[in-house]
């Protein structure tokens, strides 16, 4: 590994994030209580999953432009908070709380919640689009990934409006859902690092579909405290849960399953032991752990 | 003029939004209803100025790279459409009429809105990713144009968000909210047309600044069904109007500035008189005709 890999990979993501957000800020002329809220929505980092995922995919591959994984990273997670922003407004989730604290829309009112979540929309493509360097190849493939995992058919935006939709099909909803930020974090870490985006497909998918099994789980058993939003939500709201529908001793074999497959995906490459560890310990880390003792 | 150039320009900007929105078609494999709701949102033809004004300027500078350019106007057609699709949100405007048809949020409600307006920004800058070609270079400060013209702190987001803060200065409020898309208009069309972006900065900000002038007369003096939505909107939202402030007579006089200003901005190039007339023409239709006659 080189010093750049070595770096603590949390720092790098929220020094990234940092360094995307400033132009929001008021000192830059902007809208105060924007800024604030475009703030509010990214900091306290979450698990920050999915940016975890571009750079340890990227790291694997050798990371030989850091400054095209910091971009990528920051801009997965920035579309992940502008999805969550929009999905707890009140003509969606309703949701009062996030992280635990305060929904973004109870803190600073609907409207600075459509703002910010459209703001970051367009910032997420706009910090990939300013780390053009050496590789604008690379750049615009990293905007086409980020593109895909939005967009209609098989975005997360489409996969919000299969909520809306009279007939939906639930693994195309959790696919678009869930699946896509998952897919194009492992895609845009391996574009990043100059590898084949297509080579890293499954193992975003396989995590997405792991992920979502994970939070059908801890939706059913744990507090809320523990996971920053209300729990038992699925089954107030008519949603599916993998728990509810099928138990846990099956949904926690699924996960597990579901997690060896992704890793055994994992293409050849230098990083790529190493990877799988990673991956293995970040995946273990979503399921409450006597869960995991009891079905083993 | 070379075959390109000659070819209709409605036409041209219409084919393009029609590419760009296929992606959401229910036929892709979208939800359907969200695909109808992002056609509502663009189709049928708005005025078009924004794009045309792209357009022109690329056409100007002899258009070698069709496809950057209609990529870019529909582009900012589409930018300007999430923006109107989101503005008319009942914690917003609450428009209930928008170009001639209920708002789209009275014809798919609030949820497809806020998601038909997230879909556009991020096809928006999806269609310049994908028109990727022999100018990388192009692309990607396309991409960074689009980006400032909707982020803060002078984009259409931040615009907007100045309606929300306690204390908002109206030229940063103007600038931000009409006038930035105006200026990328303008810009976006010189990147595709191999031109100076920063040399057509003053034509997008004169005629942003004209249009918007503009558009408070039409407020005033305009019947709901020719400009299609509410008039008498600034005075009823307490928002500021340029006849309201200074007379007919002076905001008419302050446009005919403007759009004098903008002409003499024009760089050098060789379509520069052909600009002239088109814009001067596009200019003097945005105000009801008796009323440039009176103050002539």
């Amino acid at each position: 590994m080189d010093g750049s890999a070595a770096m603590d990979m949390a720092s790098r993501i929220e020094d990234a994030l940092v360094a995307a957000v400033s132009a929001a800020d008021s000192a830059a002329g902007g809208p105060p209580r924007l800024g604030q809220a475009i703030r509010y929505a990214i900091f306290p980092a979450g698990a920050r999953v999915r940016p975890r995922l571009c750079l340890t995919v990227a790291l694997a591959l050798g990371d030989d432009d850091p400054a095209a994984s910091n971009a990528a990273a920051a801009a997965i997670e920035m579309l992940h908070c502008a999805s969550l922003v929009h999905d707890d407004l009140p003509c969606f989730d309703d949701a009062t709380t996030r992280r635990n604290k305060p929904s973004l829309h109870r803190a600073f009112g609907q409207r600075e919640a459509v703002l910010a979540g459209d703001a970051l929309i367009a910032m997420g493509f706009d910090v990939i689009a300013r780390s053009a360097g050496r590789n604008p190849g690379r750049t615009i493939a990293l905007l086409r990934c980020l593109a895909d995992a939005l967009t209609p058919p098989n975005g997360i935006i489409a996969g919000q409006a299969w909520e809306c939709e009279p007939a939906a099909e639930l693994s195309a909803y959790q696919r678009a859902k869930t699946g896509s930020l998952f897919v194009s974090a492992a895609m845009a870490g391996a574009i990043a690092g100059g590898g084949d985006p297509q080579a890293w497909r499954v193992l975003g998918e396989r995590l997405g579909e792991a992920y979502q099994i994970a939070d059908d789980i801890r939706d059913v058993v744990a507090s809320q405290e523990e996971i920053g939003k209300p729990v038992g939500r699925d089954v107030a709201l008519g949603r599916p849960n993998a728990v509810v529908a099928l138990g846990m001793a099956r949904a926690i074999a699924i996960f597990e399953t579901l997690v060896e497959q992704a890793l055994e995906s994992i293409p050849p490459c230098g990083g790529r032991q190493r990877l799988q560890q990673l991956i293995r310990a970040e995946a273990l880390r979503l399921v409450p752990e006597e869960y995991l003792e009891r079905a083993a």
